[in-house]
C-alpha cells in the first residue's frame, strides 16, 4: 500500500472505529471524529513522533485534542498505534473503562483532560514553551482544534502568546466542519475568517481540504518547516464525513450513528501504524544553584506576598524543576524576585490568566513544577482551567495575592473574597493561607511536594512576623498561638493578628481565648478543631460562604461534642477605604471578634 | 475659546484632577488617566450624549471604562460635566466616598464596575446589542480600553461578537500607552498589531495620535459614520503625559504623583462642559404576549433543564423585559424553546461564556432581565465576570445545566461539581436547585423578581414529577416531603429522589426519616433545618466543599441544639458510566444515604 493509500484507509478505519465505539456505547461524538479523521490519520502515520512506552518523555511530540469530544478518534488512534486492543476499544464510555466520554489521563497517553472547549490550544502553548524554552528539544506540539471552540477567548490568548514566544514547534490544526452543537458556527466554511485572524496575530496559516490526504501531508510539512512562528492548518472538513445520511447535516452532534455506517465506510479495518519514535533525550535540566531561604526576624514586618516571591526564588535555587508564571503583576505578587533570580525559568503571561494556568498545565506534563501568580481576585478568571487541571490530574501551584478587604483603597474589584471557596471546591486541592513571612516560606516549600492543585493565598499589607524562621507548618496542620478554655478563635492570614488582639482584650476581661492559626484551610486540622472546646468563633477576610468558617464547620460536623460556632466573615459589599476601616466595617477586626466571643461565652453560659 | 482650545484645556484639567485626587488619596492610577485624558476630553465635549439626570435612560450613550483603574479620569469627567463638585472629587478613595478606587455603580453614572481588566468591552457589546437590537435607539457605546488588557481573551470574544452582530453603535477606544503595570506590553507602540487584528475580525480601525485633539475628533466622527460594523480608535498615547518626570517611564503604574505636576500641567482649571443630551425616547418595548406556563403531571417524567426552557418561554410571554442568551448549547439547556418563542429577544453567544455573562450585564443596565444558560461546568468559565457583576450590583440570571455525576457517560469534564460553591460565594447571590419540572417552572418565575445574581442548577436526566403544578416554592424556603423523627435527610435536585428511596428503605427497618428538599440552597431555610432534629444527613451531587452540606452546617452552626450532620457528596474524581453507577460510586445514591442514616441513628443512640 502506498503512503497515500495507507492514509486514506487509516482515515476510514478511524471513522469506522468512531462509529463502532459510539454505537456500542449509545452515545458519544462520532460525527465530530469523522470530520477530523483524515487529519489525524496523516498525522499519526507520517508526522507524529512518540514513544508509547515512555509517554512522559520530554522528547515526545504531544498530541492534544482541544476538541475533546472527538474522543472516539483519540481512542481509534490508540488502537491503530497498538496501544489499546479491540476489546478495550469497545469498552468506550463504560463504567471502569479507561476510555472515558472525553479524554482524561486515566489513559497514560492522554496528557491532559479536554472537553471544556478552548483549553487544549492554551495548554499546547505551555507544552511548546516547555519543549522549546525549558527542555530545548526538537519536539512538536500538535493541537486538533474544533472550529466552534475558536469563539473562546482563551484560544486567542493562546494564539497571541504562541506568536509572541515564537513557538514554531506548535501546530494548530483547525477542523472547520462548519457545524457546532446546535447549528452553524459564526463563520461556517469561511476558512479565510480563521486564516486572516491567525495571520494577523503573526502565525503562518495554511488552508487545505481536510479530506485530501496529500494536501494534509504537505500542510504538515510546511508547518514543520516554518521557523520563528507557529503555524495553523485551517482545514475545510465535513462533519460526519463518510456516512451520507449524516454528512454535513445539523442535528447529529453528540449522537451515535447506526452501525450501517460501517458498511458505507468499507467495513472494519485493522491497520497497525508503527509510530515513529523521537530522537534525542529529555533535553535540558537546571542544576540546583543553592538556595538562601528568607528568614524574617520576629516582630519585624513583611508582606506574605513578598515572602512568597523570596521563598519561590529560594525554592528555584534548591530545585531545578521549579518554574514560575505571572499575569503581568509580578511587581505586586513579587514573582519578579523569582524572575530576576531564574530568568530562564520565568514566563511572563501578560494579562491572560486562563493562558497562564493553561501554560502551567502544559509544562507539568513532563514534570516541571509551575507556580502561577496573580491577584486572588483575578485567579478566578481561570477557574474553569483550574477545574479541568484537576480532571487532568495536573500538579500546578497557584498563588493569589491581595486577598480580602484588607487591600484597602483599590476597592472590591481587586479584593479576592471568593478564592477560598472556589479553590476548596476543586478536586484534590490543597488551600494554604499564611499570616507571616516565615510561615509563607515554609508553605512555599511544602507546596513543591504537593500533588494536584495547591493554592496559596497571600496578603497585600506588611504583617508582623510571629513565627521563627524554620518553624514547621505541615499541610493539614494548625498552630495554637494562645491557649484558653472559654472560647476558641480560629483565624488564618490577616485575621490571625485581629484574633490575637481580640484575645488580649478578652483576657483583660477574664475570658481565656484559645487562638488557632488555621493556615491549612484544606485539608484542615480537624483533630485540633474537634478538641477545641464548645465555643468557636471563626473569622476570615472572605465571603461567608465556602471559606474558613464552613471548613471549620465541616470538620466538627459529626463530632461527639459539637461546638457552637459563630462565623465572622465579609457579608456586605466592601467599598474603598483604609484596611483597618474595612476590616472594622466588615465585622472581622479585633473588636468584632472580641464582641462575638464575649456574646458566645455569655449566651452559652446562660443556655 | 475655540473647540480645539477647549478640548486641549479640558484634557489638561482632567490630568490635573487625576494628579490632585490621587495625590490627596496617596494612591490611585494618575498616569493611566493622563494617557487617556485627551481621548476622554474630546469625547465628553463633542461626541457623548448623556442625560446626567436620567442615567438609566436607554436613549443615553454609554461610556464604559474597561480600564477601570483610570478612575481618576472618570471622576474628573463627572466634575467637568457638573455631576460632582470639587469637594466630592477630593474624597477619592476615602471610606464612605462614592469615588471608589475603581469605578462602581455606587455612583449613579457608573453603569458597571470595572477594574478586573478585559470586561468593559464585552459588557459594551451587551449594551450595544440592547441599544441596537432591543431598544432600537440611536445610542452609542463608547468603551475606553487599555492596551494591556487586550491580552485578555474576553476582549477578543467581544471583538468577534461585535462584528458578527454588526454593532456599528459600538466604538472601542484603545489607549495604547505602551506600558502595563510591570513593564511594556507585548506590542508596545506597534499600533498596527492592534489595527491588523481588529480589522481581521471585521472592524473598522482608525490609528491616531491620542494627544492630538483634532485627530481624535476626526476619528470619533469616522467611527460615528461607520455602518454595518464596529470601529476601533487605536490611539498612540503616553503614560503620564503632561508631567515630564513620569512621562513614558516604567515604575509609575498605580502610583500617586507629586502635586508639583499640577504646576507643569498649567494649574487647576474649572471648565464646565454642557454634555449634549440624547434625542428620542427609550425605544422599543415588548408587550406581554400571554404565557402558557408548563404544567407537568404528577408521576410523569421531565428533565428540569427542559422545564427551564419551557418556563423561560412562558416567562417571556408574560414579561416583555425578559431576554435570553446561551453559549451554543441551547438544544441541551433548552434555551432553544425561548429562542423559538421570542426570537427577537434571544441572543446566540456561541462558545464564549465570558461574553455571554458580560452581554447580560450590559443589557441589564437599562432594565432588561437577561437569563444566561450553558452547562454548569462551563458557567465556571465566566466566574470572574459573575464576581464583577455582583460588584456592579447587576441583576443577571444564570442557569447551569448538566449538574453533577448524574450526567453519566460524558465524564468529569462536563459535570458541574463546583457550581454551588462558586455561586454561593458571590455577594448577594441566590442559588436554586430544583428537582422536578413544576418546581423548576415556579423557580424560574421567582427568578424574574430577584435582584442581583440568581443561579439555577438543572439536571440532565428526566426526573419524576413530585410536585403539583402551581405549588409555591418561595426563595428561602424548603419542602418537607416526608416526616420522621429519627433522622433528617436533606437533599436537593437529583438527590431528592435518592433520599426518598432511602427513606422508604429505612421505613422498612423501622427508622422514620424526615426528607427535606432544600431547593433554595442560598438563602437556605435555616428555620426548618434548625428544627429538624439531632441527626441530619445531607446529600448532594457536588463536591463536598461549599455546596449544600456546608450551607446546612452554616444554618445550624450556632443553634442551641446542634445536630450531628453527616455530609454525603462527591469526593473522588468521577469517571464515565451510567448515571446510577456514578451516583453509587460517589456514595450519594439511596443505598449510601440509607447506610449513613442507619449508622447515624445507631451511633448517636449509643453516644
Amino acid at each position: 500500500m502506498s503512503d497515500v493509500e495507507l492514509w486514506r484507509e487509516l482515515g476510514q478505519q478511524l471513522r469506522v472505529d468512531a462509529v463502532r465505539t459510539s454505537a456500542e456505547a449509545g452515545s458519544g461524538h462520532p460525527t465530530s471524529s469523522m470530520s477530523a479523521a483524515d487529519l489525524a490519520a496523516v498525522l499519526l502515520a507520517a508526522h507524529f513522533r512518540y514513544d508509547f512506552d515512555e509517554p512522559k518523555s520530554p522528547a515526545n511530540d504531544r498530541l492534544i485534542f482541544s476538541k475533546g469530544h472527538a474522543s472516539p478518534l483519540v481512542y481509534g488512534l490508540f488502537r491503530a498505534a497498538g496501544a489499546i486492543d479491540e476489546d478495550e476499544l469497545m469498552t468506550y464510555r463504560q463504567f471502569g473503562s479507561r476510555l472515558e466520554g472525553h479524554p482524561t489521563p486515566f489513559l497514560p497517553w492522554v496528557d491532559v483532560a479536554t472537553g471544556s472547549l478552548g483549553q487544549g490550544l492554551p495548554i499546547g502553548v505551555g507544552a511548546a514553551l516547555a519543549g522549546k524554552r525549558l527542555n530545548q528539544v526538537p519536539m512538536r506540539v500538535w493541537v486538533i482544534c474544533g472550529d466552534s471552540e475558536m469563539a473562546e477567548g482563551s484560544m486567542w490568548e493562546a494564539i497571541e502568546h504562541a506568536a509572541f514566544y515564537e513557538l514554531d514547534n506548535l501546530t494548530a490544526i483547525i477542523d472547520v466542519n462548519r457545524l457546532g452543537q446546535r447549528g452553524e458556527t459564526m463563520h461556517g466554511w469561511d476558512l479565510a475568517s480563521y486564516t486572516r485572524r491567525v495571520e494577523a496575530n503573526g502565525w503562518a496559516a495554511i488552508e487545505i481540504d481536510g479530506h485530501d490526504v496529500e494536501q494534509i501531508d504537505r500542510a504538515y510539512r510546511e508547518a514543520e518547516g516554518t521557523t520563528g512562528r507557529p503555524a495553523a492548518v485551517v482545514a475545510r472538513t465535513i462533519k460526519g464525513k463518510g456516512y451520507s445520511k449524516v454528512e454535513n447535516h445539523e442535528g447529529w452532534h453528540g449522537k451515535a450513528v447506526a452501525e450501517e455506517a460501517v458498511e458505507e465506510l468499507g467495513g472494519v479495518r485493522n491497520i497497525r501504524v508503527d509510530v515513529s519514535k523521537p530522537e534525542g533525550g529529555p533535553g535540558r535540566t537546571f542544576a540546583p544553584s543553592g538556595a538562601e531561604w528568607p528568614r524574617y526576624e520576629l516582630e519585624s514586618k513583611v508582606a506574605t506576598r513578598k515572602a512568597y516571591g523570596e521563598a519561590l526564588a529560594a525554592l528555584g535555587g534548591e530545585r531545578g524543576d521549579v518554574v514560575a508564571l505571572d499575569g503581568e503583576v509580578s511587581n505586586s505578587t513579587f514573582a519578579e524576585i523569582f524572575r530576576d533570580a531564574h530568568p530562564e525559568r520565568y514566563f511572563e503571561m501578560y494579562i491572560a490568566e486562563q493562558q497562564m494556568v493553561a501554560a502551567a498545565v502544559g509544562m507539568q506534563i513532563v514534570g516541571w513544577k509551575p507556580f502561577c501568580s496573580t491577584f486572588a481576585a483575578f485567579m478566578t478568571r481561570a477557574y474553569d482551567f483550574v477545574r479541568m487541571a484537576a480532571v487532568s490530574r495536573a500538579t500546578v501551584k497557584l498563588c493569589g495575592s491581595h486577598a480580602g478587604v484588607s487591600i484597602g483603597e483599590d476597592g472590591p474589584s481587586q479584593m479576592g473574597l471568593e478564592d477560598l471557596a472556589a479553590f476548596r471546591a476543586v478536586h484534590g486541592s490543597t488551600v494554604l493561607y499564611p499570616c507571616d513571612g516565615n510561615q509563607t516560606a515554609a508553605l512555599v516549600q511544602e507546596m513543591a511536594e504537593i500533588d494536584g492543585i495547591a493554592y496559596l493565598r497571600t496578603t497585600r499589607a506588611d504583617t508582623p512576623v510571629i513565627y521563627e524562621a524554620g518553624d514547621a507548618f505541615p499541610v493539614g496542620g494548625s498552630k495554637t498561638l494562645r491557649e484558653g478554655d472559654d472560647v476558641t478563635l480560629v483565624a488564618a492570614g490577616i485575621t490571625v493578628f485581629e484574633a490575637l488582639k481580640a484575645a488580649d482584650a478578652l483576657a483583660d476581661e477574664g475570658i481565656e481565648a484559645r487562638v488557632i492559626d488555621a493556615y491549612s484551610v484544606k485539608p484542615i486540622d480537624a483533630a485540633t478543631l474537634r478538641a477545641a472546646g464548645e465555643r468557636i468563633v471563626t473569622v476570615e477576610d472572605h465571603w461567608a460562604e465556602g471559606g474558613l468558617g464552613e471548613a471549620v464547620l465541616a470538620a466538627v460536623a459529626d463530632a461527639d461534642e459539637r461546638p457552637r460556632v459563630v462565623t465572622l466573615a465579609v457579608r456586605e459589599m466592601p467599598h474603598s477605604g483604609k484596611p483597618a476601616e474595612l476590616l472594622a466595617a466588615a465585622g472581622i477586626d479585633a473588636d468584632a471578634i472580641a464582641e462575638a466571643a464575649r456574646r458566645l461565652v455569655r449566651e452559652y453560659a446562660r443556655a
